[in-house]
């Protein structure tokens, strides 16, 4: 029975891969590795000489990863599943592998079509949000939003446990290539974002009009030029419209689509939540945090479970 | 007087330098050089040599410039005017230098609280404005919504003939670092936005959502994982959902100054007007194009016959 044997669990995205060999509940041990990026090509041997010091002990262990691990970039293509899609549709697709005797199995992403009406995608997120449904079991029930805020931010409608419909922002990526090569940037180097005034007063402007968000971008600029703006706050101010212009713009496309007092559910690193949160708060919806770190794991740990079988009926052949 | 006598207009923008001899409406001689990112510290150096050949032929020349060269990174700074403001108030407040015996003068750029409440300026389309007015005089009765796209979009409210208020749109270096350094870009690379369909899809994407922009510029990505949209179109959609976005966040803020059927003027080269035309023809805008290569030497020409006398008077000096 899985449950009682060893397995190996794996978070591997375009930057980092994250190993984590697993029995029950507990954690027996963690490794790290280069992301899907780095590895083109060779990411079978990547993987087994980051487990040999397991393997070697254990022999052979099942494995399950996600990410960008199965995609077109990846080590094979996990095609992606269409929704709606809940923890059992995610581990009756799995991809399965045989590589060096084991198995490995990877998740696959999911695919809607959004509501702005146009095709969307997530890949890793999937296994993200089945770790908040099992940390969280009242998002099992009713109609829940979810964010996972990061460099392409997913917004989530989950409806009695299945993700129903999904919409993605460039959100971090968006903030990421205006801070390093636009104009937005020019003499702001060396100053992180901090959530504080200038955070919030971006935040409060892209709220203002999230219409015209490519002409409230350029007040990071002239705020300098014009209304003594310190270059030191210019990044805050610059993030707070990223984010004011996120969280408005997926409002607009889906708050309607959960009733206004069901917090929206922040999966994300404590910090980055906060800075979501404060922007829900502005638009008068209520949030809760749930720590980002670690709910890969879970969500992998809610797949294996249900995969079981298909590991177990392969130590029979 | 200044009609009859040769006199040195030049555009001096961020990345160019561009000079004009001129007596009366003749251009007797034209010349290029660096921009002024490239000149810092030796600006003048760099004028006077380019100009040589002008002056060794006729002596003492006035000497007119607009752009950037008026900025803190330029030669000397020229405030910014508050707007309102004419023809007649930017040749009253234009930066006046003696260098090398010669006088020169630099038009200021323009300040104005945009439409959307927050500061915002201009500098070197202040100059084109009065070029398009110079060809156009009808802009210069009622009320005419002008844009200047580009890098930085311009969208400009003219009342009897004074620049009333204008807002800036991150346009066009918003579609460079997205499609330069963003997942945006990834595997495009040699293929350049064209109107044609997808240029339209892009813009009728932005145009159903504008409030939404961060997230539907991720079908860039999205429609070429799961919708069929061959990497050669994907240049063209960014770039039509970059325009839309435009449009659509200048007219919300600004499109009820003017009235709907007063067609907005695009001052552009004519293969960007037409992007930006059929962006307005979607949501119902007529408009009219003034290519904008020349305007720069039409204003300038404008504020030196404003100006006469403060370069007439020096003559006596």
């Amino acid at each position: 029975m899985i449950h009682d044997q060893p397995f190996i669990a794996g978070d591997w995205g375009t930057s980092n891969l994250r190993l984590f060999l697993c029995q029950g509940d507990t954690v027996l041990d963690r490794a790290t590795g280069p992301g899907v990026a780095a590895c083109a090509g060779k990411l079978e041997t990547v993987l087994f000489d980051a487990i040999a010091p397991w393997t070697d002990r254990h022999g052979i262990l099942p494995v399950i990863l996600c990410g960008m691990v199965g995609s077109s970039i990846g080590w094979a293509e996990a095609p992606y599943l269409e929704c709606p899609a809940d923890t059992a549709d995610l581990a009756a697709s799995l991809l399965r592998l045989k590589a060096r005797g084991h198995i490995v199995g990877i998740v696959p992403g999911l695919t809607c079509t959004s509501p702005l009406g146009g095709p969307d995608v997530m890949r890793g997120e999937e296994t993200q949000i089945l770790g908040a449904l099992a940390a969280r079991p009242e998002l099992a029930e009713g109609r829940h939003l979810l964010c996972l805020p990061g460099t392409h931010s997913k917004w989530v409608l989950l409806e009695e446990g299945r993700v129903t419909r999904f919409m993605t922002a460039m959100a971090g990526e968006l903030f990421a290539v205006l801070r390093q090569h636009s104009v937005l940037g020019r003499g702001t180097e060396g100053h992180a974002p901090v959530q504080g005034p200038a955070f919030s007063q971006g935040l409060a402007r892209a709220l203002s009009a999230p219409a015209s968000l490519p002409h409230l971008l350029f007040e990071t600029r002239s705020r300098q030029l014009r209304a003594g703006m310190d270059a030191a706050d210019a990044p805050s101010f610059l993030s707070g419209m990223v984010i004011g212009g996120d969280v408005a713009g997926a409002l607009a496309a889906m708050g309607d689509k959960v009733a206004a007092d069901v917090p929206v559910t922040l999966v994300a690193a404590p910090a980055l939540a906060a800075l979501y949160a404060e922007a829900l708060t502005m638009l008068g919806r209520p949030s809760h945090s749930l720590d980002g770190d670690g709910q890969s794991l879970a969500g992998l740990r809610s797949i294996i479970a249900h995969a079981a079988p298909l590991f177990a009926g392969d130590d029979r052949s």
